[in-house]
């Protein structure tokens, strides 16, 4: 993975290592600042580094560093394997983010061609993911890239329970509903 | 997990076995008609055999059968897990179906349960599915067993590319986007 973007101070994207896990969850908290939710951010570095690079990897990242100085990050992805009971092996790209002062160079181009790459390097049918609505020009951005808004086009919702909907649905008298 | 319904024709929630994939299939099809979508449905009893069940699964079954022929399948749940950059280990519920005639007794949410221990089981903070927003009945199930609508209250779109979307994506030049 030695792609990098042609722009005088050099950036090269490679693929993350344990070392990387404070810097990504500074960026992680870079984004979710921006979309207006960092209080749901609680993930830290620790968390990560075990979910990454452990026993039994959870997800796979891809960063964006300078050349100069591997350990400062300008940018990440995050993504793992999905399933459809439709199509088969499919991938989910959760975060794709480059920070604001190296925009516009190619870098977020470059991490898309990445997980694109591995998406079809695992014979995934698919590579889905989820955007804020009024995050328009990260939409914008998705859709020039061949994307379609499945929510807008098929009527798709995401729903959520959390570990507290978990714990009661468990609990629950088993009633009919 | 022994659990099973209250009803006279006996049913059992378990594990799915490889034997069960063309009935798994055969249950995917019919929500698929219903969801007004059985032309995007691909798999096959074969593909999700070894999905399910292969030397690197990617997904988990639970399913519903009657206690007298355990082949006879009249429900199913598809899950895996996933990751939040915000919360960790997660899980994702694909599908959870009961056909027609065996709806009403409980069975649907004996499946919920079995995913929700797994979740719970797996240290999940978030369990998360899509539905369709027309599909009211399901929409209605799914809150009063405590999920939310992030599409509703957060603006959540969810979007996806196709195999073809990722090989331009790998192929196109490395123009800035």
């Amino acid at each position: 993975m030695a792609l990098s973007s042609s722009v005088e101070e050099k950036i090269i994207i490679r693929k993350a290592e344990d070392g990387d896990c404070e810097e990504i969850v500074r960026l992680i908290e870079e984004l979710a600042e921006f979309e207006k939710m960092k209080d749901q951010v609680k993930i830290t570095a620790d968390i990560l580094r075990k979910d990454c690079f452990g026993e039994r990897p959870l997800c796979s990242c891809i960063v964006a560093s300078k050349e100069t100085d591997r350990s400062s990050l300008v940018g990440y992805c995050l993504y793992y394997p999905v399933y459809s009971t439709w199509e088969g092996a499919s991938l989910y790209l959760e975060d794709v983010y480059v920070t604001p002062s190296h925009r516009l160079r190619g870098i977020g181009r470059l991490l898309w061609q990445n997980v694109a790459q591995a998406g079809l390097d695992m014979g995934c049918s698919r590579l889905n993911l989820a955007v804020l609505g009024w995050n328009k020009n990260a939409k914008d951005w998705y859709e020039r890239l061949g994307c379609v808004d499945l929510t807008d086009k098929e009527d798709w919702h995401l729903m959520r329970l959390d570990r507290k909907g978990m714990e009661s649905s468990v609990h629950k008298d088993k009633e009919l509903i």
